[in-house]
């Protein structure tokens, strides 16, 4: 499998177009982490990858958490004393803060005041704000709204709903040739914010198809889920078959115009790690390779101790970081065609690595072998050797069945598919044998899906 | 115990000018490796804090050495062809070498040159030689006073005594809940030097009484003894219990305006060396850690292959480094009461990591525990974190029993501090259990002293 | 045995002369991998040390690799129609291309020119080129000569034999106390090119010489081979022999004005490896480490994945990387005198390193030994101790048994000299015992060889 190919047939303006077209449908509803909004959103995506939805009862357990009561809301707005609708939730589902109690009263702005929240020094932008686990209401505005309003009574409404029911989530699961798996999480619960996360949500669809019908050497599963409390609930829910996952990614804020990000997992030594620092470098755009640190997004749950799996966080621009995070101005213009499409290829080039990251031994291990003969060297001595043989020679020289291709990668400073095209030459040339067993698990019968060496 | 808390209860002005009250009342007594000077420095220090003192009779062998005679020395002088003291031991102890033959005589300045020692590019100050090892007699004078020395015959007098007798030095030790023992180690051998070493003797005696009453896990060894001869003829009569020594610090030079400097122990990566480091990179002034270097003070001999302790040296700027070194100009002016309060602060710190660095496992270790219902969260989401709830989360997710707090203070950038308060509040809300088990060691019963689980 | 005093005794200028004027006699010869050039090159060598010659005919198979036929060559031009020579083999052996077969033909000048070879951005420079494996046949020209060309017919005349021969090498083998080998090896196939690689085999010449009569604690083995098919026909032919290979260096290269470059094995931290960065850190001159890559000279053989051999290549100008690169401006002006020198005392330096480096026992390890009486110390305290006395005290407080003197001189930022001389002085005052055994291989009688306790 080699999805870059897959992805480099296609013209990366028309996949930008479609990635962007695809946040746009889903950016006017109001999610949150629980309720008719997720349900929403994951019925769109469901129209374009195989996904299976789960609904967890309220007042689930799961490890110190509970699962909340549901929340859904039709309609919003504070009225002032002429009847107008000077705060209005239909304009933008932000201002009302998320998990907001539903309330019905008339009283003045002193009383009023202690529920708004603005920004003062971003006095156009409507902050974004929740309050899953106290109970309480709010209205966010942007500050010159709030500075109109004049004194007097204001009619408070929010219909809201906050009762038992469920906690909404989506799997898309793709089996390959082995059961070890590759996790992709994204979270699913922000109401109209583009970068954070529908910027996710679209790449990981889009992953998700371009994986589809390929031949998989790993089995990929996809979340689509509410930050923290879903991740802790399919956590809860999955924890005997996380031994399975051998790399995992959380995607999140990839569509603005941000250099690269990449958290390393807790373990910051892990394939994954390493698969996503090596393409990044390789990328052509700014990259930077963060540490591991215990807050950000459900990279924290995937890694806490008690689970401490292979997962990082692959970002642009990092949250809490750039002044349109969690505020309206994270809408359809901060995220771009052309940086969703980069984006795509950038997740495509890691699950490369993954898929092909394996070691082979050099059949001629005594001395090199002779290229020449075998039309895999320059003829004229004396000329300095290009790139793909410079490749070749790296790939014979470490293919000692302990290093991996993306050992030679590193090593070499050439990219991974410089290095796994040499070492398909090589293969193909008798010059090198697999020395890893990678046919694929006991568990999954080989026959069920395409041989996985039909690909050399 | 959390010394700097104590500390921090008192005037840092009040407290930096104790010190320097002490280091001036020291500063008179003319010191040497022997003899009434270290005697008298001793018993000043002994008012103080609970001092042992001991005395070695000359000849003694500790190991490849021998403990010399003991000099002591009460009157010393140049006086020229008129009767007039034109070099005087009254007027400054550097005057005469250190452990100087008695001699007394009259000679033409040809012959008394060769006695005589100066800085020619520090015109106006005395350097401080001695001779312990070679019989000799000498004089230090500023270059200014010998080139006022004119032709013509002069009286020598050095009324010292270099007999049998002892070498002295004193040892205060403050027993804790472990029989695991932190060494303090300074020499006490320099005459009329105040960063060399009345700094180092101030400093101690300061944390020896701020340790006094505490609840220390540690015993506590403070060794004010002679350089090198003292600290061979320590080590030779203590050779057995130096497996106690679990950290150690040699404190010398503390009390300059330069930045602090930290040589590392042999070891290179000992929890003293890790915990200095630590704390000087927090401490808001200039800090250098330094490689571990066989020249320098005492931790020459704990440092040597066959004890090889894990004892590093602590200095403001380094012996040798400044012009002022082992001259006349180290005197009161060159130490400053900031400075020597600041000084404390730091060792005080560095005690604090020590005493309660500690490894913690996570009862909650699968996702995170819910803080919020703890009320160890912020409860609207949607602002950044603070400072506490971040400390809590790398302890929460570095709390494996494998990372001590030190450990996790290091990779997460925060301070010792921050990362320790934030263990006890999640170890009062019953979210941590200590994973190591400190509660005293088998050769000295728990009963005996506060426990230390009182702490948490 | 110390070369470097050996070496220093010597006046470098005559020294630099005479490895300058060695290379000049062996410049005009026309050498190629097989043929009368090496074999006149070799029995040059051997006037000056003990070589032993290697013939391995045609059609012996090398691993992957079969020895090609023996190229000889007498004669070869190109005449224009007037029957001048305007391209004259007497002129430079470059102006043929390396194992061009014979021709002898009249052909217009545009079926000429694909068989020219010219570098049009350096006009005046004649190209190097071969053409080992291919047959076909060729001119090098500088590009000005080529211009100057007029259509017209030419007659073109290469007087070359190809045919059923041998492969000759060369091998001095100087036994030591010690089974243990170190290879030098250098390629000795290239034409008139100075820089590469006469000047590799000037060095390894030299070196041979002054390693002659020597007290060698290692066996030596110089190679003088021709490139890439010289060292697979060695290690085909030495296969079990190559165990006792414990350093190597390929010299090529080093007799150009640039700095000097230590590529490293491909072991990366072989003793070799980390000699050679010692010696060239403290060598005065401009040096760079490099990693080990896969292209490059004989390295790439004995670093091949079945060998893995501890051998890493010395040069100055990196292959590749000058323009005079496999040009005729490689020639006799391109390398110095004073830079031949100079590589040759690096070499020198780093066999010393080799032959030296062992293991100390301090005997005195608790406290440091006392110096002062055994007269290895300064008298009079106060001044700063010398570099001299520095040295001691680094390898008495690292004489632990683990730590090689090359480690001191590493962790010290001492040079291995001086951290030898102060072993020597600690050894002969009793203050330490080696603690490795050193005193000859069990293969070796030691008794046919000077001891090398005698060092001591």
């Amino acid at each position: 499998m080699r999805l870059l190919k897959e992805l480099d047939q296609k013209d990366p303006v028309e996949v930008g177009g479609e990635l962007h077209a695809f946040a746009s449908r889903l950016y006017p509803i109001c999610r949150s982490i629980t309720g008719d909004g997720i349900r929403q959103t994951l019925a769109m995506i469901q129209k374009r990858i195989l996904l299976k939805i789960f609904e967890v009862p309220t007042g689930t357990e799961v490890f110190d958490w509970t699962v909340p009561q549901e929340w859904n809301i039709s309609d919003a707005y504070i009225k002032d004393s002429r009847g107008r609708r000077v705060v209005d939730f239909q304009a933008s589902n932000l201002h009302v803060m998320n998990y907001s109690t539903p309330v019905r009263a008339t009283m003045p702005l002193s009383q009023l005041k202690p529920h708004i929240f603005t920004i003062p020094h971003r006095p156009d932008w409507i902050p974004y704000r929740t309050s899953y686990y106290k109970k309480d209401w709010g209205f966010c505005l942007s500050h010159n709204q709030m500075l109109a309003l004049a004194d007097g009574d204001y009619e408070v409404c929010i219909v809201s709903k906050l009762e038992d029911g469920f906690l909404t989530y989506g799997e898309c699961f793709l089996p390959g040739a082995s059961t070890d798996e590759v996790l992709i999480s994204c979270h699913a619960c922000h109401p109209s914010l583009a970068n954070d996360n529908l910027s996710g949500l679209t790449i990981a669809t889009a992953l998700a198809e371009l994986l589809s019908g390929r031949d998989r050497h790993y089995s990929y599963r996809f979340l689509f889920i509410p930050g923290t409390i879903g991740a802790i609930t399919w956590l809860a829910r999955n924890r005997e078959n996380t031994a399975r996952i051998r790399h995992g990614l959380v995607l999140t804020g990839i569509g603005d115009a941000g250099g690269f990000h990449y958290k390393k997992s807790r373990r910051g030594d892990a394939e994954i790690d390493r698969a996503a620092a090596h393409v990044l470098q390789h990328c052509g755009e700014s990259a930077e390779i963060l540490d591991f640190s215990p807050y950000g997004y459900d990279e924290r749950q995937y890694c806490s101790p008690g689970f401490n799996l292979p997962v990082g966080c692959l970002m642009r621009s990092v949250w809490g970081t750039f002044p349109e995070y969690h505020t309206s101005a994270d809408n359809l213009d901060f995220i771009r065609p052309e940086q969703l499409a980069k984006s795509l290829r950038v997740c495509a080039g890691i699950f490369d690595v993954l898929e092909n990251n394996r070691r082979y031994r050099n059949l001629n291990p005594y001395c090199e072998p002779q290229l020449g003969k075998r039309n895999l060297y320059r003829s004229t001595g004396g000329e300095s050797i290009g790139a793909e043989i410079n490749a070749r020679l790296w790939v014979l020289n470490f293919s000692d069945g302990e290093h991996s291709l993306l050992d030679i990668a590193e090593r070499s400073g050439l990219s991974f598919p410089a290095i796994e095209s040499a070492a398909d030459v090589l293969f193909q040339s008798g010059l090198l044998e697999p020395s890893d067993d990678r046919s694929g698990s006991a568990s999954r019968p080989e026959a069920s899906l395409p041989s996985r060496s039909s690909v050399f």
